[in-house]
């Protein structure tokens, strides 16, 4: 029954998709246990728990898998509707706006930071954040990808939100690192991050997958 | 506010993203004026309700622009509530279920109709539907590709959906087909869709956006 059972989820540290669920199990203070896989070993409840695509985040909830992060990072919010703060908005209209923005990123985010940064000034009319006041579903997506931009910054020498070209995301990005979402969950060390990157590639993993 | 005000959607014939659309305004009975938009020369509307996409189909509800196919068939169930039938099941995991499914389908569905013949299974409970008894969330999500599957049949001399390899899936192509959903709405003249391809490729479309 939705809201009961315990929580534990499949991850790997250095993941934008598994990083995204961390920060709403954290918003949310659900517990849950954290099982690191390992890309060129996946264990057999991983395999068992998403058999089509093979992927890491999966959310086992009492035993049930939930897979693909948008879809759990929804299933949370529905799964525990008492349980502030709502990743999503109440209103029908404004979920339908939050719900492209957050494709949108999945789709082009490195691409396209100066859309990111209109769409930050329109969707949260003023407010610090995508969500408003606090974080919300754009927020957490976005935010998944910071431990990559962190090692981005170390490869290329610079931010990969330019604080020139895109100032209000650039806000958002120091707001968001400092907030009780992102508290222990987004990886700081570039070195590692890099170095992992290499090992994914190494075994044949998709840039995306590695991400 | 949600439920209130005229519907008016931007969409093109063809259009997989847009017959979903379709599909779900015709299950709640929801009028709604259908504008067709000319791929070789965008309206000012288009443009104007989706500045960062640019693409079909864009659902306006009175006047306020609701994009991606996906974003839009949730808003549709969200801001009419006591509309039935519900897109998506009451049920948060039945609902991730089901957006997980319906995202596979965007991703994956020419090349996956093996797995697809499992979900449906696996979902619906022996079922007709992936929604189960009824239309849900996957069935006009998958639904909206069968226009193209009848123009692909012209092309290559044999269904899309194979009876042989996939049958609880051909048992469900022809149900869709006789839904209230799919009534007046799914294309069927494969030579005019194989002539808009060509045109619409020849305009330097992806052939994702041409599907």
């Amino acid at each position: 029954m939705a809201g009961d059972g315990e929580l534990k989820l499949l991850g790997m540290w250095t993941s934008a998709f598994v990083l995204r669920v961390r920060f709403v199990l954290n918003l949310k203070s659900l517990p849950y246990e954290f099982v690191e896989e390992n890309l060129g070993d996946k264990s057999d409840l991983l395999l068992a728990s998403n058999p089509v695509n093979k992927t890491v985040p999966v959310l086992l909830h009492a035993g049930r898998p939930v897979n693909e992060s948008q879809v759990i990072l929804q299933y949370i919010d529905e799964a525990w509707p008492d349980r502030p703060p709502a990743v999503l908005p109440s209103d029908p209209y404004e979920r339908a706006v939050a719900r492209f923005w957050a494709a949108y990123v999945d789709d082009k985010a490195d691409a396209a930071l100066e859309t990111l940064e209109g769409a930050l000034r329109e969707c949260s009319g003023g407010k610090p954040f995508f969500g408003g006041d606090g974080v919300g579903l754009v927020d957490v997506v976005l935010g998944g990808y910071l431990g990559w931009f962190t090692a981005i910054k170390k490869l290329i020498g610079r931010r990969m939100i330019d604080p020139a070209r895109t100032p209000a995301l650039a806000a958002w990005e120091d707001l968001f690192r400092a907030t009780d979402a992102a508290r222990g969950v987004l990886p700081d060390d570039a070195d590692k991050m890099l170095e992992f990157r290499q090992t994914a590639l190494a075994l044949g993993a998709s840039k995306k997958i590695t991400l």
